[in-house]
């Protein structure tokens, strides 16, 4: 086996990334070597290629980014017991403690010790990964590679519109970046009444429509709070998914939920949201539910679950492909907006 | 108007039913006359045709027949404030008494002095038919009737695959019989990973195929609990619906549902069932759900949206259309067991 | 019977509130006439009198005010079914359509037609109360009918502590008003593990302590945020029942609130209150509820089980009492809030 | 430290136990020694010590008995990382995989490659014992030994209990050995509406009594099933917990269960149960429960809690107490049944 590998750092704390070789790294008694066969862009990764005031606080340079992916396993440490040389694995990026009270009843997604794959630890966007055993999630190999790459995200939006029921429900789709469209994905795949998708760029919109929204409203075009009652026989929506981190999308969201409705946030807003609680939420009677990461790992068996029944429209949501070197195309449309998925591949070429 | 109508009535007790001229239905305040659309045959229908001795203990002829329709309000009583001429509704066949602790607190579907439609009180197989204000849903008119007439027994099939997790999960429906191939219908319209169905009817277990089980089983055939482990991964499934009544099939499933693992139970056995609680229930950790009827109205608010999905696959469920004078056609194919639901229209000829 | 009857009424749109003689009121087939034995003042009762800006565009005086209460049915209208003359009653004070989605599928107390007793219809500050049969919620008479009167306060406890798990979790009840210290009680009955009371009226503080809770906490005289941490192993509390309708009280919570933790909200902010969602709310995975009223009926069993229990400790909720004429005293005492619940007997002296 | 303990050891395949000197454990790496304080006798100890079929089955002599304890901890493995010297334990007696399906979506509990603490590994009647640090439950120090000694079987009762609504519920406790009484006493401690106790044996009917069950009835002086039904309005019990494993009490149980009632199931019935599934289950829309341990960790978190909160009749709940070498007479005491929780001390002479 070769000893270096190619990768993309952030070498600086400044703006960018840069390909660059590294040794491919060892493996400690209970981690996996993983040769990446696709890894694909999250938005948290653009938010470090830029960065953005987040990343000045968390990242520590260099670091090989990205934690999206899909890999073979090469090499396993001695202690590994159930991961196998060949397997094809995805990971569960939240590396966590494991013995807190969160851990320890089912909220492991938000340990407080939590480190986070690309982000903490050097992460995929390279020919090979470490990663420990426990986060390796075994993969059904009949899978496209770029499919399971995404299953990470998916996972994301998956715990959104799930947090709640949702079979028979309308749902308002709120921002329709890769995850949002994701959602609107799992909203049709699980018999939603009707998806509403929400969102000021019009490339993403038309995607959220291709991938199967019933509905779609431009909030620059239309007043959205009129739209989504006409759409709902003036009574609201069941569900909301908030991916957008707006304030004033969020205000609006509590305009047009239903009464005794749920909104699932997982966007982040990056200031104080002025939230009319008499109204929006009290009297309305409505449930707010915070949305960190993916369950660990009842949303993973939901996710795996989900592609075999047939019913996600995996093939749309990925809307371009590069090679691992071309990371810079990758990113130019994450900041441009006009993109769903992008997925780079470490061979491609 | 005219003041008679045609009907099938159990005018005796003793096996059969008649065609029979009757008097248009009188109102009450708070009732509405319904121009009957469409009706479907029931499986209860059939126990009180063969004049089974459920029936001979429950029936109190001269009854008209039948319950599941879709019709058009044409007369309302003067109490009647949110039903409208012109409606197009379908009936909530459980009659209850809506001031016991069940009623008061969701379950009035086992409200223990539920009356039924077209058991205690004179049904549908008419062409007119009388029913209170509170058990007419109104229907989305846009709605072909002989898939509104079923929403009744698919509220059945909702209610048992609904009755807990199903998203992303295994599900075994055990019987093909309506409501059975209903529920293989629900779990793929709300991304159930693989949907098994079990059924000794080989026309039954070829319309499952057909209506989207990913894998179907004949128990006359196939060792079944050794094909659902292999169909499993080893582990069992999910989710059973059991739908058959028969002991022997309640006692297989217990050896193959999953660790953890829930069993919605809707089939009536008429004899005893020997468990072995410890293996199948206690050390299985599993949950068994008896279910009757529909949710009122939760079931029926689920099968509104889950039509509206566009997930359902609706037009393979009815397999058979006669016109309402041909009734013992009908019966005869659910002697036989060779369809799925047969509907009747009152002036199809 | 005689025909009159004395009354607390609003009879003009200003300050204040008046004894009056009044007819006894007429019931229609649907209602009963309970003579009133016991009566309590609800904080909206003291906005009426105290004529707040909500009941200025809420109340057409003259109107009886007042809707806790208990009485004894002495006469039933002809279709009344289920309540007999004799019979103590206490009323659901949500008089509600019965029709609509959200009384259909048992979220009755948010239906958006709601009129409410002693609100929109005349109330039970009298002697005599007319009241629809289907609000009576008939009770055990060998309970004490000063304990039954505060059933519907103690209902909109109940249904803000149980809207989540509570059984052996950490609780903090934000604001101690009457329906507060119910919270605090509430919580002790059912076995939270430590319940925190915070409040910055020393009276109610005391009051609550007295009640039961585990730890007192006034924010004006001591840090609450470092408070409570010290009190929950450095984690925040399981459960945050807000019934202050403070903006800076809801913020200061969604800083102690564990991380996975649930906030029910009562309280009505009457400005927006700005939240820190990204903190506060999506990264901390927290839910929160709006409540209102109580569940129709599912709080009103679950009030009358722990009732039954004896695990409630209902004799120091009530701290004064006083005929009816005296209410004046009465609305002083909430005023001040230097009291639990006020309770007015109309034959007292 | 001295070299060799005083051990309760199963030497061969036959009935008895005995007193024998073994050395004190190593640990491994990712063990803790702990100095046992107090252990005490679970029904599973008594069939190994009876030597009945069961254990003939899984109980490879020799093997050091026991285990529900608490201990100090002397010795910690270099991998330990959470657990110290000097905390006071318990130990979560499965020792379970923490990798398969049921791992890692919270259902721990059901594993199936699941060894027990002194049924497959060495115990706790002992001086000290070796366990895996993931299995120590770091105890509040200030809670005396015998209490924190009874948390496994106390999980038992309360992941029994509160499988489903408890609180203002009313509960059948079928069955008052051990677990039964902890039932009884966590029915109270949450709020229960009245709690039932069923058992043949007086001097646990008494102790139930005792501890606090409103009603008790012995099946073999009266009928239960009507005396239920008294004492519930006619209704029947809104939960059933079952812990006598007796075919007929369980046959009985379906018929006092009210109608959507909850049967949760511990006890284990030696042979198949012949169930009236049709009347029982289905017609009556109730659920049963299978239960095992305790889930790991949440159930520890609930015991922790009931415990903090004070309702808990702990007390009442042991009855015996004995030094470690007077193991036989609390065997007799199981025998007999006529015990509550019976708590050995290793040095208590």
């Amino acid at each position: 086996m070769k000893k270096t590998m190619r990768t993309i750092i952030k070498r600086e704390a400044k703006e960018g990334a840069e390909l660059a070789t590294r040794e491919i790294p060892q493996i400690t008694s209970n981690e996996v070597l993983v040769k990446v066969l696709a890894t694909s862009i999250c938005g948290t990764d653009y938010h470090i290629y830029s960065w953005d005031p987040w990343s000045q606080g968390r990242i520590k340079p260099p670091k090989v980014m990205g934690h999206e992916f899909a890999g073979e396993v090469v090499k396993v440490g001695e202690k590994v017991s159930k991961v196998k040389i060949g397997d094809i694995v995805s990971a569960e990026t939240h590396i966590v403690c494991g013995k807190c009270e969160l851990c320890l009843t089912g909220q492991a997604h938000i340990c407080t010790e939590t480190e986070i794959l690309g982000v903490d630890t050097d992460g995929t966007f390279a020919e090979y990964v470490a990663i420990p055993e426990e986060n390796a999630w075994v993969n059904d190999p009949s899978v496209p590679p770029e499919y399971l790459c995404i299953q990470e995200p998916l996972g994301n939006a998956v715990q959104t519109v799930l947090s709640g029921e949702i079979i028979g429900k309308t749902i308002a789709v709120v921002g329709c970046g890769p995850i949002g469209i994701m959602a609107v994905a799992v909203g049709k795949a699980v018999g939603a009444a009707k998806v509403i998708a929400i969102e000021v760029n019009e490339y993403r919109l038309n995607l959220a429509k291709e991938i199967g929204a019933d509905v779609t409203i431009n909030p620059l075009k239309e007043d959205v709070i009129n739209r989504v009652h006409e759409e709902t026989e003036g009574l609201g929506v069941d569900v909301v998914t908030e991916m957008s981190g707006s304030p004033i999308a969020i205000e609006q969201a509590l305009k047009y939920i239903k009464l005794g409705g749920r909104m699932a946030m997982l966007g982040i807003p990056t200031e104080d949201v002025k939230m009319d609680v008499a109204n929006g939420i009290v009297f309305k009677g409505i449930q707010i539910h915070g949305i960190v990461g993916r369950k660990m790992y009842d949303t993973w068996y939901q996710v795996k679950g989900l592609i075999a029944s047939g019913n996600l429209n995996l093939d749309k949501l990925i809307t371009h492909r590069f090679d691992l070197e071309d990371y810079e195309k990758g990113m130019e449309l994450m900041k441009s907006g006009n993109c769903g998925k992008v997925v780079l591949f470490p061979n491609m070429k």
